[in-house]
């Protein structure tokens, strides 16, 4: 799953840095994706934290090697060395676009690098994103809905709490949802069982789940896009969830 | 948190090997405790992904070296080599009592050995267990009530899912109760917070969380004993959760 050796994954870096592209989904496919989150250090300790308490959310991949470096990453990948993880890198360019938060409220939308918002104060955090498993499903023969349409994976907010950490508290799940058939449900939960680094296998399914989860409105997610053609009445195509990153909701004020 | 090279850990097995000692409760207090399970070996995979997926109620501590190994163990904590864990240990017999399941029936309660029930096909693993991080508060003088009064904790299932994990799906967490001093609970928290391997702090506090857990009674725990002294109405003393081991809840049946 974690390939070495080839550049796919330094290319696409590159050309982000260069402002080439604005989004990665489908890019570099044989290696991990991740979402990236900057804190200042008095939040590190408690984040690290957050995410070792709730993985399947939060699946920790790396973090600044120690406060103010954009450059050197830690591993938090069993097996993978710090200098493994990524050569050449620059957090403050690699990343298409970026969103600056300042005491919470958005100061900076779709910005193309952060080289002047980043200080010897701030520590990156990087968190497996599902794409890297959605190219496995597509193999299989079990293309996410979203990705067939073009269109953004839908996610909701749900009412699963995250287990508390430090400044991090009162925090619930967000999902994402790719609808398949109920006949294909096993095999799904197979195909992504093996992505622990990036959400693994689904955290419920079927539409008995969707109430669970305090979901009201399955065509209204909170995050992404509109699930198309998904109806309730349907027994045959249910919705499955996985658990996704929980984003900028989580900014320990 | 765990030391070793001093011998209280061994004499405390020694004495439940000789069933001179029926629980464990304030022994050893410098050592990790643990809770054990044994599972058929085609359940070790899923049940070791249920732990890494569930890390604050099933904090996996070791497991047997391999398939029929009662004397070996894998360390699973970070820094703490297989030999660290455990000297001179025979998991059929060093704990002071078992329960015996087959098939999800309860076939042998509170035997002193399973020396014949063990074999070749059997994997041990090593929960962590909340008396390790209760030395640590009595030591700050928030000693748990229950200990106080001469008691068990009391424990709670909750609606909280357990994030599924191949044969293991509908779980949900169980939660152990200490009540505190609202006042307190900020210590408590930073007291319990290093506890990572033995369910860190706590997951959830204050009378509205009792609802919030889907715990329908407090004063009628599902596991352990009552709490003596808790009223509601006390807007001062307020029940803390912490997360708590499963337990046979998840047999993977």
């Amino acid at each position: 799953m974690f390939e070495s050796g080839n550049n796919a994954a330094l290319t696409t870096r590159l050309l982000a840095r260069t402002n080439k592209i604005t989004l990665t989904s489908g890019l570099a496919p044989k290696y991990l994706q991740a979402n990236l989150i900057i804190l200042p250090s008095r939040f590190a300790s408690d984040f690290l934290l957050l995410c070792q308490r709730n993985p399947v959310p939060c699946p920790l991949l790396a973090s600044s090697s120690k406060p103010g470096s954009a450059t050197a990453l830690k591993s938090h990948l069993p097996g993978i060395s710090d200098a493994a993880i990524a050569s050449a890198l620059d957090i403050c360019t690699d990343v298409p676009l970026y969103m600056v938060y300042d005491d919470g409220n958005l100061v900076k939308s779709h910005c193309s690098d952060i080289a002047n918002e980043w200080t010897d104060d701030h520590v990156a955090f990087l968190i497996g994103c599902s794409y890297s498993f959605e190219a496995a499903l597509t193999a299989a023969g079990l293309p996410p809905r979203h990705t067939a349409l073009g269109r953004n994976v839908p996610m909701y907010s749900t009412n699963i709490p995250l287990c508390a950490a430090g400044v991090f508290t009162g925090g619930t799940y967000v999902v994402s949802m790719r609808p398949y058939r109920k006949a294909d449900i096993e095999k799904v939960r197979e195909l992504t069982r093996p992505y622990v680094s990036t959400h693994g296998e689904p955290v419920a399914w079927g539409w008995d789940s969707v109430e669970r989860l305090g979901i009201k409105d399955i065509n209204a997610p909170d995050f992404g896009d509109k699930p198309l053609d998904l109806d309730a009445a349907d027994d045959e195509i249910v919705p499955v969830f996985w658990g996704a990153y929980v984003g900028d909701r989580c900014d320990g004020r």
